[in-house]
């Protein structure tokens, strides 16, 4: 049977990842992998995660634990999320806090209540593959988002008005962003709610890293620095995306969306409509675990991780061959790698898989209009620091063959 | 500020639910409720759970259970869903389902996949309520399903392509259907089956009640009965929507989909843009827990269900006047009454509420043209024996004043 032809016509913008089939040829025995950005597993605090749903789960909670709730999602938890996001510059109450199914549900909402087909998006070059997934499905356009740059709001205006629709929202993440790790900076941050003010349109921002900084100094969340502006969240038109999946973990899927009350209403519509709310009882298990935990498992994220980026960033200096650069990220689990133009690291990929048996993702599938061929991303989140440096020792071994 | 005007078009269709602000009022002492189409808290196998997240969480699996997973679904879970597919007449593997969100991600990405603005839908008159909350994001018609009914193929087909799109999918619960209770003959599904064929649509099953049969005899699901025509469900167009929110527990968000490969791995590519997989800690619980649970508990509901269901239909016979009719539902949750036709029972609702602190659903929220204002969900799932008659004895006292 052919089922194409029951597709809708976004359903032709919904493509299988080039990456996921990359990364199955990584079930191999002996293959170092810079290529998953994910948290390493043997560091989730599996026993407090253990001791809180045990006690979800007693006799007094359990109906509740495993009942139907609410879409805007677990009080305690959204209460929790407000006093910590005061934390960090934006005074909110749980009321401006939705939880959602991991930030790349709040990224799949945000499409589906902001993109009409045309409308323009802006991304950075390259940026999270999992955004353009997720806003693919409403058939947006794509264009550059360029921080300090010399394009004009009023260029990218008539732009967007030319293909038929508006610019709808800027997407970023600002520290530490994945593909990158680079990290926005403060003045750059103002620059982009100028812009967004001029065009009126929606900023998001993906915090999904923030919590990684492991050195520089701090830079205050783009919607803490349009708090300052406006004197409260209600007035703002950036909406912050949050997720435990890079710190707690990511298998209970728990992220939030923190924005004004009036955002946050309608996409407690769209939760409601597709998929009525987040579990239970992963909820009441976060909370207690965020409560009880986050700032120290922090913490040790900070040093594991941190040992790792500096291992990578030096055998990067020692090993790597002249005419070809990388990012220093403050925090995060990536660094972005750039090769002489010539170089396709698609190709790349194959042969290092092949003959070094060592793996990345080629940079290309980041960018929304498939540029930037001779780059990857390493990620050094889940490799000790001799592993990174044979790994880094095979790569450059590689790549002084294309070159 | 003024947030609207940064929507999408889509997000004129998605409007909070009447009922949901009804529902607020429920929260006060005293009330009778037959409103909450849930499952009665008292009965979740809570410390089955208990002891599933403990072993999920253990030393040897906590790495999996906290981490990423693939977006199929976790594949211990698949199996035994394929298996037990099997034992109710669908044949099929682990790679013909996928793990939802609960069964109303399915309806969503369902959606999603099929309907581009100005396709139709088929559905009841009345149909499940959150099934048009979903589909109405993605900006369909709706056209009105009449099972055995005498409106063609060529009239379902000619009235779509006049509104400038096709007939995309008929959706339905065919057993114990939310809101009416009603379950779909033999005859009916096949006629379904034809008229499916005939105008080359989709159809969506949603079993969400399938397993909740307390007496009658047991009828194949649509799927199977296409299975039977066909061979195999690779040349199937039924899609079926199964979920553990009816008997397990609501509260883990699990639900499948089970159809032709094809249309699984399209669903796949919704999901990785969507919310990437279900939580891995709460599908290898309910892997467990189902796998040793799922037929004794599921007995012990019918036991308490049918007797509260009993105990509904008696306490009706008794109690209501003349010119009210109700349904006689086999199996699910819910008893659907008519009144006679001035009669608005959202009026009803109100009057019962304040003077005999009783509830309901008005049944107008449930039909996609806002028609059958004369109609009311009454739901025994979550009251014992006793409080029901006296709430039905409550409701009829209310109902002898409007007629």
């Amino acid at each position: 049977m052919d089922f194409q032809h029951y597709f809708a016509t976004r359903a032709s913008r919904m493509k299988a990842s080039e990456i996921r089939e990359l990364l199955k040829l990584l079930d191999r025995p002996g293959v170092i992998s810079f290529a998953g950005g994910i948290p390493d597993a043997s560091y989730f605090p599996a026993k407090q995660f253990g001791a809180a749903f045990q006690d979800a789960l007693n006799s007094e909670t359990s109906g509740t634990a495993l009942q139907y709730s609410i879409s805007e999602g677990f009080r305690p938890l959204r209460q929790w999320l407000a006093a910590e996001m005061g934390k960090i510059g934006v005074p909110c109450t749980e009321d401006n806090i939705m939880i959602t199914s991991g930030s790349q549900q709040a990224l799949d909402y945000l499409g589906k209540m902001l993109l009409s087909p045309g409308d323009t998006a802006l991304v950075n070059w390259p940026t999270y593959l999992g955004a353009l997934g997720a806003f693919n499905a409403y058939e947006p356009r794509y264009d550059k988002l360029s921080i300090n740059g010399n394009r004009s709001a009023a260029d990218f205006a008539s732009d967007a008005e030319a293909a038929g629709g508006r610019v709808k929202f800027a997407y970023l993440s600002a520290d530490f962003s994945n593909p990158t790790g680079e990290t926005v900076d403060r003045r750059g941050r103002e620059n982009l709610i100028d812009t967004a003010e001029e065009l009126d349109c929606v900023i998001i921002e993906d915090a999904a890293y923030q919590s990684l900084r492991y050195d520089g100094e701090v830079i205050p969340p783009i919607l803490a620095l349009e708090i300052e502006r406006k004197g409260s969240i209600e007035e703002c038109r950036t909406i912050y995306c949050g997720s435990f999946s890079k710190t707690l973990s990511p298998g209970l899927r728990i992220g939030w969306v923190c924005a004004a009350e009036p955002l946050i209403s309608q996409m407690v519509l769209l939760k409601q409509a597709g998929d009525l709310h987040v579990s239970t009882v992963n909820q009441m298990a976060m909370a207690q675990v965020a409560e009880a935990y986050f700032d120290e498992h922090v913490d040790t994220l900070h040093r594991v991780y941190s040992e790792r980026r500096d291992a990578m960033l030096a055998a990067l200096v020692e090993m790597m061959p002249e005419g070809v650069e990388w990012t220093k990220p403050e925090g995060g689990m990536f660094v972005w790698m750039t090769l002489p133009a010539h170089v396709d690291t698609t190709e790349v990929f194959k042969i290092a898989i092949e003959t070094e048996n060592v793996a990345f993702v080629p940079g290309h599938s980041f960018f929304a209009d498939g540029s930037g061929r001779n780059t990857m991303r390493l990620s050094f989140s889940c490799a000790d620091q001799e592993t990174i440096r044979e790994g880094i020792r095979r790569l450059s071994k590689v790549i002084k063959t294309v070159l």
